[in-house]
């Protein structure tokens, strides 16, 4: 049997790790072949393979990134996508796919399940969004590092009386920014799922300032403050005319300075959230993810996805995966609030 | 309401977020007030007390150890045991305990609830090997830090052309040994759940380098060889006169380079993989215990203890944790077994 | 003799090494008696003291910032500084003191000891800017962590064929870029000591992409384009009327993504490079300066500096360390230039 | 011009990074060519050769290891091995050697200069004892990996009343347990350079007791007692007949337990002080050394090594490295003592 295997969407510590058991199982336990595609779904839809075989995959489960690239492209928009991922596939003589993405690369798999071609999924994502599966690899090394970060704001915090904002990772869903944030000891955490009241915050702030602690703020990417509370002018501050992803520490830190007279830091942690080796779990996880979603080929279980349920790994609909976000609950938010100000 | 919190058994990463988040919890949402009884069940035993208030917590996420001290004392063994106990919990005025321990403290908790001292568990295991809860705080700071010394040691390993052995905890399953080998991609991983054959571990270790590649062995504290590969002579080598504990890893480099001719390094991780900060998943599953074995309190809900299933936190009979020993099944190391040699 | 030590400026991990080495070799050795100032020259202004005595610098040498508080007071601008400076001393029976700081404290330091105050000093700048010694404590610390965050950026770069951008300390000299951009590989390395062309720093991004590898580029906060090249709309867009200190990084991402079409994105790495635990280096320079200094008091060398030479650790007038910034030369930027593109 | 390469001796985290720089910049700078030498001298004694170009160092500098591996092959051992290096070196057309070892590799480097081989030497040793330079790459980072195995040891030294020891690298020299054991706060350091008094052991060890602290002891590997203190039968435990060199760790530990009554574990870290990433000072430090090495090279100035003095790189004649150990000498130790006990 001939597989292929790709990698969609955004970098993920742990993506190499998944290839790598793919591969070594599927070579030692059931002599199947491999073709790396390139990019994600570009690879199938322009024909663009690489060698994936055992040495290839050597050394690989500690780095980070993926050694197949990656790409957002869609072949639902692309003209004739369809079926020329399926000539591709028959032209390299593919049997069966498995597709490692997060909500965007899985929804085409799903789709292209119906289409007929045979694939099983392996569920990405560094936020820790999708909720058909515990956890995906990936976001445990995010929030080591994020709480290693704010572990070092800690000292300084506290010798200079300042407010030192984080921004984390987290458009949609705040896991990063509550677990790192817990992890941490943040004196507030804010999250996308609720907008958050800029007094309240000054408000927090200042209460530590009066036990003589200096405050720690997290912030994900995504968070904003009530209505109101940010005007358009803040929002685009921009050189090149449109809101930037990063902007919303630095404004938060900007507000809390004006607020509360006192002096603010922004640390943006940006892409090093996402890069470089995996934690010990992350590299377990993507690794099982790997072992299990050769057997579901092996055993032709097409158009499923593996997933994370306590220590186990289970078989989902992949279609299960695009679902619906998993977002912060209000009680695990409300569980956080206690070490609030 | 007065409670009294006590950390017993070995040392883990965690205990101190735990404690924290009682006393945080319990002050800010409930009014509580806390007594730290000093070195395990000896605490109450001796009437041995430290003051537990916010203040004393600040800080103490990030570090490992426990600020109430640790001791193996068993008040059952002790003459008068349980009623110094109960007259100790009156003079202090304290209504209700929280015991932070693993199978041993956790033991006496349970016979002492049968007792009527009202108490609530935190289960703890740096080893991950009670059956009640799907992990334990520590077990991720320790596989972490095995999973970078493998790391370290892959390039060691390759330049040299040595055979290098890892010996971590576990005396009596096999959980780091298996988390860490998988994470740090080991060529060999030994389990005390399974007899090793020392033919079949130099077999794995030569086909490596055939491959031009060094093989790293990572094996259990608690692994012995099949009957018969260890002679008394062997396990008799230490200078006072019985087996120490750290005596397999050095044991195994040695037969190994007597049996391959290959040269053979000893690393022995001992106590850095239960000291030191907690991982991030650590603090985050140890505060949650905390805030959750509060809630317990504050329900009446003694006799139970806290346990993570998936990624909830829930209630179990304080029983459930000594039941039964939970140890690497064959299933999952057979999973491992797809990267030996 | 008592003997009153004090912490001036920004945060440097090593603060609390340097007062427990004085502490311990002061009492152990000399019998020395100490007081702790509070907040730099704010403790002896106000007669701001706390107890500084062996069990106060228990377990503080892992430990970033200072148990001693600092601020940036200067003596000088308070009226009738220099007497209240010498009232205090008085007060508290204070024979000498130990100023530990940058520019600032050590030039304030350098005034008082020709108004009779005896001390010594010890450079502190986390920016390695100070010319009468090879190396300061904390330099070490900010260097490894800024590394550390471009390793992870390299993986997500190539994965995602992006310019990732990463600002760090320094606003005069260069030294943190310069050496975490040699020892991460970064591909552009920007330095406050000479304007950048963003031509060139376009150029050398779009080389990069042409080998199919993706730019990382270290700036370092201080650093400034060719004239005509920032525009003040781009220098004013805070919210509060003034350019922040963490603009420069976010600024050019964004240039570098309009005139080059690659998409970027931008790491701040802000407070967390001077807070947290110091590095093994700078825990031994830290601790050695400390032991020296407590030397030079004991040798009534006031007036003196403690520096580090090559290995060994000499003693230079105080006023040299605030003669000269050191800055970056034209060579060693050269050695670095041969690694960009 | 081409020039060859080749890595000699134990392993070492940097010897990557001076390869990638030799290549960089003697590629870039003066379009020299390159062959890699596999295996130190084995290489050219026996012509095994590997391309050694800029596609081949991409992505080496923080790896550890040597991508062209080493051995201890001494030419001078083998019959007509000048002869034999000279026709290889002809037969490939390698008109100049750049040879990156320690004692060993660098005393066959000074010999065959005298044979005419015109060959620049890089020291290497990551026992830090080569008297020609302040430092060596390796160093640094074992000194870091060893002090953050201290950090940990601390906190379950001080929860469970242990004593906790740890063998460190070094069998001649003691700079790792000197400086590690100074950065990581040990209690107790005992080097090579002096022969250590187990009775004052124990009574440091004691004395640490007293003030309720638990004492971490740091041995380098190359340590050894008073005369008398350890007898054949402690130093021959080993399985296959000789001394091990992870023993004194556990037979200190054994002796500590057995004469104060204490319980007492060991860590022996073995070879992950050696592998793994270059901590960013090594780093800087190998590139540098690669750098200047290929100017000696451009410059003709064979017979010489490049060495750090301060924070510059300079010459020094090859044998230099090889004419003197440098040990830990007396008042450094000294200076450590102040906090024993």
């Amino acid at each position: 049997m001939r597989i292929g295997v790709l990698t969609g969407g955004g970098d993920c510590p742990g993506l190499n790790a998944v290839i790598r058991a793919i591969v070594r199982k599927g070579v030692q336990e059931y002599q199947h072949d491999f073709v790396g595609f390139r990019d994600g779904w570009r690879g199938p839809l322009e024909g663009d393979i690489q060698t994936l075989d055992v040495p290839a995959v050597r050394g690989i489960l500690p780095r980070g990134g993926t050694i197949l690239g990656s790409s957002r492209t869609n072949p639902f928009k692309a003209e004739d996508g369809v079926r020329r991922i399926k000539d591709n596939l028959s032209k390299y003589e593919v049997d069966a796919l498995v597709a490692i993405g997060g909500e965007d690369t899985l929804g085409v798999a799903a789709q292209l399940v119906d289409y007929g071609v045979r694939t099983v999924g392996v569920p990405k994502t560094i936020d820790n969004d999708l909720s058909a599966t515990d956890y995906t690899f990936g976001f445990d090394t995010a929030v080591n590092i994020a709480t290693e970060a704010i572990d070092r704001l800690h000292t300084t915090a506290e010798s200079h009386r300042r407010v030192l904002v984080v921004e984390v990772m987290g458009r949609h869903a705040g896991w990063i920014a509550l677990h790192a944030g817990l992890a941490g000891g943040a004196n507030v955490i804010l999250v996308p799922e609720r907008r958050f009241d800029l007094d309240q915050v000054c408000a927090w702030v200042e209460s530590r300032f009066e036990i003589n602690y200096a405050p720690i703020v997290v912030v994900a990417e995504g968070a904003v403050p009530l209505e109101g509370q940010m005007v358009l002018k803040d929002a685009s501050l921009d050189s090149f005319g449109h809101v930037r992803l990063s902007g919303i520490g630095e404004w938060l830190a900007g507000e809390i300075e004006r607020r509360t007279g006192k002096e603010s830091r922004t640390t943006v942690l940006g892409h090093i959230q996402r890069g470089g080796t995996p934690s010990a779990f992350d590299r377990w996880l993507a690794t099982r993810f790997g072992l299990h979603a050769i057997e579901a080929v092996h055993d032709g279980d097409f158009g499923t996805m593996v997933a994370l349920r306590g220590t186990d790994i289970v078989r989902v609909p992949i279609g299960d995966a695009t679902a619906k976000l998993k977002t912060v609950n209000p009680a695990l938010y409300a569980e956080a609030e206690v070490f609030f100000g």
